[in-house]
């Protein structure tokens, strides 16, 4: 037995479960074995609410149980499937063992169930409390972090960046508003998944025998069961829940890990000495930014995002792989589901990472203006061939590729080669006055930038509730 | 150049396309290059007739371009790509080239779009149509074949089957019932997901600013093309719509082929010679079963779709890495976009291979009955500790255990240990006449299989509509 | 701070680290954090006793140094990161601070090296000796294990299956032989790419710029670092070691777990109940099979193998995404490969486990036969054809499909129908005693079956001195 | 069946398959289904002449069947197997109806083989000889291109870049020798996994049953057929190769191309607008940038290289996969094998286009000196922190820590800073000339970088022999 946090092997534990934040005692409180374990004593606690209900046990007995459930401790729970190698029943023999369960009581403990009756269900409820107690709320501070950026950066013009090419002009706070969307997508969409997840009391291969032998209603015994705990039952289920739930719930953790990823690596990129249009702030006066450049300013938080995802999201594949299950189960699923959790772990430690850095993230509005004169002059290149063509040009966007080019051979403002052509002059002269001021100042070439980073802010908090 | 099909390196087209059947034509009319660079000219198309809708241009010069855009010949459009290096640009100038297209009318073509709005939105459609006119019908004649076996089978008591052993009784029908709900869930998600992608008229970094020159209302400009189409915008875009529909859409087909993978492994072990309850029928009277070994019966078209799933389920991590794209966009998502399409041919070959085994897949019904008769008497174990339980057995199951244990050591049914057992006589006496019923006759231990089997087929009947 | 491993989320630390086995603290002496600084601290020491034979420092600082880098406390360390965030500057000043390290002494720890010359190197050295004191031996143990089945198994006859249908015969010690042969390569496998685990001592972006400062030789300097722990250098190195190296290392250990998923899935299968070939052995009189029916015997172990294995397996894709590092590194592999050592933990978990189960591996030899009867008639189809066609007959092959569909809707034996058939009498006349005894006894065409087990177990006993 | 190539699915055939290219359709010739095709026959040939050497058959036998395999169609094979559903009956079938093969030939066609005898001996021939024939000379070539590249920029000063911040200096050249020396390794991986290829004639479970009907010696008699094709067997077969060298192989490949994926990724990052230390030229006058912003110079090539290894390298998952084959195999790789050539093609396609871009790329070293600039007062914290450490100062790193904050705040130079303090006099008068050199001028602190640069490449020139 460890007994010691850095004998572990698991950086999780050791590492990421930060040291001073009740969010992550929080958050293991339902990813950790002991979490597990007594999940499981609340469904068997459940089941005998249910059968005292139904008159197949008296309250008392039902009082006694839950009792002992509520007690549980789970090193007895290891101790006895130490000795009889089965994890269900050595936490029913706890259970049985508790001094206050009398003689009676005994033999309604588990009555009609099948181990995994009690594991899926306490699997699905520890995922859906742990989604809306600290995964969902994680991620709304998280979105509100992005839209406080986006309102406030709404009109910092900031040069647009395709294949890493300075393009066209957008706002910093327009950038920002992707984030708000993505996430906000993400969230509705693991809040959704979140609440899906279902339960089962319907026995050992999913036809009810057990329950059927006292109920001409198992499905119905099932639904009061789980809505003790407040869960759905699954349409249908063998030994296992159908495992469409969970497969779709690890996918909208993922897929919203990917948005983390692009975004920590957008301000990564954006960090660069040659950009610097963003920073980290440092944490405390005394941080060490490299053990021997001490004038670097590292986006460690960025990079650690980028390489959590890189951790969690190959681990789709092994939810894939267990969607796969032989007859009314294999249980080659059984070991690998023990991981999950690990998987809501990550995801929450990169989103409070980000917020965290998000809350003091520096924006350099000189460096961006810096960066956007680069690009400055060549950026009416579109705007001018699209309104050529508009205007009657017949092959603007050749004429203006080639002018380009003469462009950065001379080394002269696009602008100026435009003016002076005598081919293009009657078009120019039929822009109206709005357009010819975006062809004289291309920092007015924004399209809605401001108006649907509002849009989308707002859209957002709405939905959101935020 | 390759031309023959025998030259190509991808099974999909040379193989997999089932040569007789309409089914695989129509769907390459999604998935081909050919198909792309239509529907690229179909988003042309909408676009000037929005142009012309708003007085932009007039409806003779629209409709000269759209009349081009339908006779684009993709290989036109190559030849001029290998010229200019630029797809878009290229189809663009085949559109120029076509006589039909006046000089007044060649300045229009593309007007204020980027080459993403075309290909994004074009994606998205060829996806969206190919969802709904050939994924979606064969899903539903797979789900009809599941259907009608589990309905047809809802009452063949066969033994259910956890760990690879023998566990307590279902039907067959009840074990088909699982794929009836599970494929029917798939096949909502898949249609849901499909109908939820969605296009993009909003310019090279996403904030309108090319067609902001022409209209105060971009965002409805680009609604409108869209509805031309069918579609509706993203929520957000940069140069790309937010790639988290298609990673949702992708999801939905590889969890899909996740359920097709897990029906197939099934009946893979149920045909094994051991078991063989179930059999693929031998399609022509040639077939050869094996080089060498004419007397085999191989389950060939359940290993296909297996091997398919280990194919495609991976691609998913492709998908989930191009989440990741920097700024406005880096284009290292171009070239792995393409790939997508096989996706959607991974899983239809599939779908449709399963459904002809299907609807002519043998049931040995005496197998299934041999195979029962092997665990009959062991079966009442399960029954036998929760009744015994239920009349105040203080420790039914240990008893029950060791029972069985001796049952095994000395070739005597459990049953008859169990009605000598002097210390459970006063328990079995309580019981009722059904659940006597039970331990005498062990294939009575069904739960609600049968029912439970046609709620759930009525259930999807009803919500597919089929 | 996590104080008890039940409130871990790691199931490796709570649950897979075997209790009462000590090979399980001896890897976790390899993997753990408290193991990873301490290595860390090993190759600080390696560079101060380089020092001090270059008379760059005396041999008393030297010593103090290693003094106090045997004395490290993680805690210590995780302390002092705290405060200052830089996890080896953290070390630094830990071992600054330790009383025995005089004044004179603290401007030498660390003195030209780089974070990751420290990290990397200490990486490489805790995998190569994890790989050579537990990963191997317990690899060994296994094939040992595999050996001793196979060679008294050499001339169990068993029914060869193919595509899950009986085939043709072979041995059931000649199946073994397999994993022995598949099992040995990996561990060569292994071995090499352990072995082949480098360090490096090239400074922040890897040409030597420190270190330059000081030596003419710097690549001298760094092999003599590295030497002092039993490693070689990098061919070439930025901030870090080139990846490939850890990359062919973690495929090798992915590659082998592959093996043993494998196997497990292939016991798994012969413990089905109606195959019933081998059985794991239950491992105490108190083991509990199901909660709800006792008379199971479960291959959990053989499950919990493969189910590791969909764990494991699908980190490659993290391992291969972490071959990309941008220019002298991106840290976007920092966070990712403190997750390494898991891989390592996962295999030997399951190796270990799979050798306790075939120490005591069941092989029911009646069952075996029994499985073998069910098919022995037809077996002879294969060698039937193959002697006819070599005796003259035009079209063996296409005859004794025929003949093999008659038999089966027949009910005769194939072998009654050949010799009975006019047509195959000349072929028949020409075959030797050896043949004819064959199509007798299909028992006995099992070509080389045992001798070839015995050369592939003599083989691996002697390519792997066990 | 498809007739246009532009009616295909696959992008690999219709788009990536280079028009103008002799290198592909040598690769094709190998990669293709006719190719596979030619391959099976070649291998039915090799059997036929071992047959006649061992006096089984006639010579003339022998040359009848190797004259039909020369002159076997793919489309007749395919018609074939559409009739009987078996591909090697087919193919057998075929060379049975080929005029020249007389009816006493006829039996001998195939003879004690089983199918996958002859298709993994086929795959793994032809994976061989594509690997020597186009793999390795395709990433020779780009070897080249990398050496000449590192060694003309051997000392081009550029800053080293780590987190995508300023570091210290490196050259040019240095950090292309990061690829020389990875490429280099890889391409020796690859050569040997491909070397490393074996075939099998043992049968159809691998105990050779059937050859042993006429050879006492039936690994004699598989090692012959196989050294007629340069193969050697493997170690130990059972209806297939054991899968390790194939997993080994296609590791080999995929990691390889994650060092393509990273240069591509280091080359893009260069070419970014504000680095722009880099550029892929334009290919041809009329080559077009982007639709709409002609200004643009997009790394499209290293963008398609990123993209193909984000399609490629997820699909080692089924490689991983395919290593789970049921008993003496089921048959769930048989589709999935039909993939693995396209992984020889996405990594040749992508190698060949690097070349191509690294042929001609634009090495801007006025960029690269401006770059350096920006950082060089900064770059002497490093090697001032280390030097008066030498030199005695008790705690260097937090006081250069401490001036560089302060340089950073009042703008000056970190050398004045120094320079000036009095604490550090006494320890800077001890420096040696070069050492002070160095804090002088930051762009001497270059370490050994030119001189490794020149030692990779001849390391690899010598090791590869170009």
């Amino acid at each position: 037995m460890i007994e010691d946090i850095f004998d572990c092997v698991s950086p999780l534990d050791f590492r990421y479960y930060g040291r001073n934040e009740k969010l992550f005692s929080l958050l293991w409180s339902f990813v950790s074995e002991r979490a597990y374990v007594k999940y499981q004593a609340r469904v068997e606690a459940a089941l005998v609410r249910v059968l005292a209900k139904r008159g197949v046990c008296s309250k008392q007995v039902a009082s006694e149980i839950e009792g002992a459930c509520s007690r549980i401790e789970v090193s007895d729970v290891y101790r006895e499937e130490d000795r009889i190698r089965h994890n269900i029943r050595a936490l029913v023999n706890c259970i049985r063992s508790d001094p206050a369960v009398s003689e009676e009581a005994k033999r309604f403990i588990h009555l009609t169930l099948t181990s995994f009756d009690v594991l899926d269900t306490a699997s699905a409820l520890r995922f859906k409390e742990a989604t809306s107690q600290v995964i969902i709320p994680t991620l709304l501070d998280l979105e509100k972090s992005f839209i406080k950026i986006a309102l406030r950066e709404k009109d910092t013009i900031q040069i647009g960046r395709t294949h890493g090419q300075h393009s066209i002009p957008l706002t910093f706070g327009f950038a920002m508003a992707e984030y708000v969307s993505r996430l906000g997508n993400r969230i509705l969409a693991i809040r959704k998944a979140g609440n899906n997840l279902v339960g089962k009391i319907s026995g050992a291969v999913g036809n009810y025998n057990a329950s059927s032998l006292f109920f001409d209603d198992p499905e119905e015994f099932e639904r009061e069961v789980l809505h003790e705990l407040g869960l759905e039952p699954a349409d249908y289920s063998t030994q296992i829940v159908e495992p469409e739930y969970l497969v779709d719930y690890v996918h909208a953790l993922v897929s919203c890990f990917g948005v983390l990823a692009n975004f920590a690596d957008d301000m990564r990129h954006l960090q660069r000495t040659e950009i610097s249009e963003v920073a980290e702030e440092f944490k405390v006066k005394d941080q060490v930014g490299s053990s021997t450049m001490p004038h670097k300013r590292n986006p460690i938080n960025f990079e650690n995002v980028k390489s959590m995802w890189k951790v969690f999201m190959p681990r789709m594949t092994t939810i894939y792989m267990d969607q796969i299950s032989e007859h009314q189960r294999d249980l080659t699923n059984s070991a690998s589901l023990r991981f999950v959790p690990e998987i809501l772990v990550g995801l929450v430690v990169s989103a409070f990472r980000l917020k965290k850095v998000c809350q003091k993230l520096i924006v350099d509005k000189k460096a961006i203006e810096r960066n956007f004169e680069m690009s400055k002059k060549r950026i009416i290149a579109e705007p001018a061939y699209i309104l050529l063509a508009s205007k009657g040009h017949p092959n603007a966007h050749e004429c203006i590729r080639k002018l380009t080019v003469q462009s950065l051979k001379e080394g002269r403002p696009l602008r100026d080669l435009i003016i002076e052509s005598e081919e293009l002059k009657p078009y120019l002269a039929k822009l109206t006055n709005k357009q010819q001021a975006i062809l004289d100042d291309p920092s007015q070439y924004l399209g809605i930038a401001s108006k649907k980073t509002e849009q989308v802010c707002a859209y957002w908090k709405q939905k959101l509730g935020i």
